[in-house]
């Protein structure tokens, strides 16, 4: 099986301008590699991450060129597998950065909460700190995307693209739909988390190197305007704005898009979201919130 | 048991200026009969809204005054059965209010979506309008409060208080902490959802008239500053704002407070949450948007 | 000239359940006394906010009574004069209150800015701290409004009913137009400013204690939907709603609306507005964000 | 006076990755010409903008790279003088695009407003479509900046580089202070508004193609954090994000620091802005919303 790893420099932005560092044929199963979203710096609990981070953050493998995807197509991202690379996973506290801090883009004039390192230990199924901070084995990858179209956008954002959405049902056994925007739609992931709450709360995820198994396949002449996510048992899409309920506007909206793709009336439709429709928070700390709205199959398919 | 029905006037205020309607003792059970948001009215899918519904809307029961509470302490509010009084519930679409669409809080210059009434049959355990609009009966109340301290809140809003905050955990087995502002807590709920999705998209549950019975529990000297939940494993806060965001953060930063209060370090609690806490979106068409922020308790108490 | 005082306590709510204190006549000119919105407690820099201020903020005269007011007409309210009743005026920094601090609507994890106090002399046209903190009288109404249908509103909200805009063009010469939703309108006003920049950035303007001068006039029978001023040379409507551009959007809907009723096509009222309207910020501390549209009446009128 | 011209196709991001089309001198004036946002394509009131754009927008003429800047200064652009370089401007309503629609942001299920061309005549200092829709000749340049340090923006965004800000400060005789991220700075300008009221409201000005004259300026070893404007009277910055208090308060925090930076004390600049600071909306319609926040400059030197 082909195994991607990252040539030279990392990808700290989701470009169309950036080189391919690999090729992948639609339906071949491929592994690749992934370092953690601070370049596998943060080590220790002594470290302070404002003295060790610097501006190239959450690196990505990619991009990866898919034969055959032509603009106006989607990729189909199949996770088959995710296995951590190292025993250990990590989660900060930085500056500035969270959910419940004031941040570069919600300023206040208060001080900063205190930064701090929490190193896991990643043992039979469960990623533990200490007693009460332990929690089960969930991975996910936290920054999945393809090239956007004329954009170079940071591997901190999400947006249509996909980009770092740190929406917990980027899960094996689920597929992603991403859009393809250029030839050969450029294929970038990274930051895998080990386990993450809905909202990544504190701004870092359990974060960990990982080695994923991955497919694809092409969906052609049809572009999905926003990610979709499929498991077995749900139809998912991800929004991502500011404020955030534009980024549930969005989700609904594109999930009341997909039923009527899939037959439904567009106002059943908007009924049954109502009803029986899911909607949780992906992040609340990015540069744009991600929101995911849902519906299980049996609704969908009655 | 008792059994409290309005007399005269239903409430549409959560207010501290009106008559109790009854009073109840803390440990006692009771019974109390909601009408449906509509007063009742909506009954046909020849109906249009805009024709029927006036100025009176999300009509409740009470206040109920609570024998021995004081402001300062805590009402806790056990939700022990929801029954439907009626065979039937309803959904509309009224125009200018919904999550999709511009609104008299989010105001464009667009025209409105359709008006329109879905009447859904309630047997067997499900709700059903017809062979694709068909959800299992998962009855909850969606406004249940206390009075404000000076205000009199309309009892479409969702704030502090409580009200109407339209999230799927007040439902039975489950229960409700809310702050006593005033003598007598005075307590109120009404509109009883036969089911509704996270978020109730179009801003109109499964409505229904209903008979539910609760009890009620003091905690003295002790006031909750915004709405949690209990069920037997989670521990929730509801928090409601705009935008979004502003009120996911009042529920995540009052889950850190309330796991302060069960021993944890408040740094802990805030990495806790970050990788296992659960936030959904309880409502986004009030006059404020409701957010549930939440953790299992095997994860508080380890 | 009839003089109105607050008769015992002052009102803390916009609500249509308390008794008027006095009641006017349209086309009488009458005075009315207004204390600080600290109720004059604020006297000196060695207090402390925190240990001087309790639940009841921003004290309220009225209701007045509008003889001859009735739902759905508009009471156009003409400012004539601002006196100070003292010669100094107080400005205060306030823990969690403010516009670059997190607060109890925007909820962080941080700690507060310090608290402080800062008193002014009122002295020949000027508000003076000291040499660098020195103002010119720029004296307005912070808080007018009428009572709303059902609720009562604290006086710390504005809203449709006008309420606390913290509008600097709430000032002499300019009119206020206000919804009548209650019999006799009931009109409240308090919370004098000698000053404020756009957005009352800290949350607290140089507050002041006055003796306003007023008359009042009714438009039968067509109902302001949200608060519009006027001067010699503008027409403007106030937008109060949270996330800020809801208030905008309310703010420039409004206000095409009224240059339809002055004879303008929709369409072309959107154009003129996008080429000429101008845009500030009211407050951005207070419980809804207030922002002003406005359009020259020389562009509305060529 | 060297004059700058688009080589080949124009700019539609503001990137790093671009070879600059020209080099001016600290202290050199230079002329730059600008088609308008849509590439001149819009010229008469019978086409349909949904038929004449694509995803080419908003066209800046650039990059220009600056002898000696080096990332970590600032380069200050001053404006020396805007002539329109045709008799006409053209406005345009596209569908769900504006301030008073659902947009691809903010989205809904509703239908877009009507879309239309609005052709204006510049003659004599006025800008006239007809005896309604006729306003002063106001240039301004909507969009300048510097190229971010790894990003490639879409020219329709506004950020801490400058970009797509549509303040109309950003006119002749004013100066704006823009970060350097790369070698050479690498400036960036366009889209040319005739005039534009506060928020653009219908997302379209006055579009207008120009020739500008331009003289830059370094200010070595001190980066602005976002853009600042001086005129000859007030200190500006210019805070662009969603939601709307989010631009606020960045433009607010900014100019706090930039006031610290000319000696004053952090809590007497907030107090000083809060009774004399202004704050208008640039603009409501783009992708991040831009507000200035400004003080005359004789409170800052009293």
């Amino acid at each position: 099986m082909k195994e991607i790893r990252q040539l030279g420099r990392h990808s700290y932005v989701f470009s169309p301008y950036l080189e391919p560092i690999a090729s992948v044929q639609p339906g071949e199963e491929f592994v690749i590699y992934t370092k953690d979203a601070f370049e596998d710096q943060m080590v220790s609990e002594q470290q302070k991450p404002t003295e060790v981070l610097g501006e190239y953050l959450n690196p990505q493998t990619g991009p990866v060129y898919v034969e055959g995807a032509e603009p106006g197509d989607t990729l189909k991202v199949n996770i088959i597998d995710i296995q951590p690379t190292r025993d250990w996973a990590v989660s900060l506290f930085i500056p500035f950065f969270g959910g419940l801090t004031s941040t570069h883009a919600t300023r206040t004039l208060q001080e900063p909460l205190p930064e701090r390192v929490f190193i896991y230990k990643i043992e039979d199924g469960w990623v533990t700190h200490n007693n009460r901070l332990r929690f089960p084995w969930r991975p996910f990858l936290g920054t999945i995307g393809t090239a956007p179209f004329l954009e170079a956008l940071s591997a901190l954002t999400p947006f249509d693209h996909g980009g770092n959405m740190d929406v917990p049902d980027v899960k094996p056994g689920n597929s992603v739909y991403l859009p393809v925007n250029v030839e050969g739609a450029l294929l970038f992931t990274g930051d895998c988390h080990a386990g993450q709450g809905q909202g990544e709360l504190c701004g870092v995820a359990l974060e960990v190197a990982a080695r994923s198994t991955l497919s694809v396949e092409l969906i052609k002449g049809k572009k999905v305007r926003w990610p979709r996510i499929e498991s077995v048992e749900e139809y998912m899409v991800v929004g991502s704005a500011r404020p955030m309920e534009d980024a549930a506007r969005i989700a609904y909206t594109e999930l009341v898009e997909w039923m009527t793709e899939l037959g439904w009336d567009k106002w059943e439709a908007y009924q049954a979201l109502t009803q029986i429709g899911d909607c949780y928070v992906g992040n609340m700390v990015d540069t744009y919130y991600s929101m995911v709205a849902k519906i299980r199959k049996e609704y969908v398919h009655p």
